[in-house]
């Protein structure tokens, strides 16, 4: 595939945007939007009790809160399974002793490269929450079969929330 | 929360940009960048003999080819319900009979409000696949636990398809 013309659009604090003009294998121009991100990790955070780890926040491009997993974007260079510690610690106020990658997908790979990284995190310290400036984030506690009603029932609609769950059911009856 | 400036950036085929200033309650200020998208729809379609209609298609985002459930977009205005139908015989050949909601996620809410919709497609019957100038579907087929060996060992890295495999286990196992 052949980059004919590209458009920077846009360089922020967390995405780029750039739109292409392309020349496709069968020799027909096509335009692509393409957003770029860093990429992420995410944490399913088990509790001994069998609770699992949640943050409420509002989500500025929904207009309303959201019930996820605590996760955040990558810094620059930073490896995944340091990302999910520091996000998990910060969010939650949780240090984890134990992490293990679970999978990797892309969210919405039609116009985004962002690319998450999920990790079961266990043998969790609490420590403190430390929130940046812009953040409003208060932590939830629910067991997995809560959490699977949840998703059932439409309280739970964040994509990698329901696959770090559905993980969760899978490494619980495995 | 209070918007004190917006910045429309882009407004293209599928997505558009604007990165707003805005007031947290606290008194704070905050930068906001916003991807705004349609929405999609998504098929967990399955024949009668249990394997699963997947496409796969290169991703520009990514540089690479994804194997993924079949989807798209919803046009202005169209109900999930439709666009998973016309999206589902578009890509694979297959118009569904039957057609069940199983549920709705955001795919990136921290920076866009792409919410895509989940159907189980059942009673398929081939017709021909039609698809749009600048796209190059092919058609594969796996049953349900093949598809979910590949989640398991990263084959398969695509968010709603991962969700509507997990979805099927459950619907199979039920």
């Amino acid at each position: 595939m052949h980059v004919l013309e590209q458009k920077h659009l846009y360089s922020g604090r967390i995405i780029g945007v750039h739109v292409d003009k392309i020349l496709l294998p069968g020799g027909q121009q096509a335009i692509r939007e393409v957003v770029t991100h860093p990429g992420g990790a995410v944490a399913l955070a088990m509790l001994t009790d069998g609770k699992v780890l949640f943050v409420r926040q509002p989500r500025y491009p929904l207009g309303h809160d959201l019930l996820e997993l605590p996760a955040g974007k990558l810094d620059a260079g930073e490896h995944p399974s340091k990302s999910v510690l520091r996000e998990l610690e910060e969010e939650t106020g949780y240090r984890a002793g134990k992490i293990r990658p679970l999978c990797s997908f892309y969210t919405s790979p039609g116009f985004c490269n962002e690319l998450l990284h999920l990790f079961l995190a266990e043998d969790l310290i609490p420590t403190r929450q430390n929130l940046e400036h812009d953040e409003q984030i208060s932590v939830e506690l629910y067991s997995l079969p809560e959490a699977m009603q949840m998703v059932r029932d439409g309280r739970i609609q964040d994509a990698k929330t329901i696959i770090g769950l559905f993980w969760g059911e899978i490494l619980l009856t495995a």
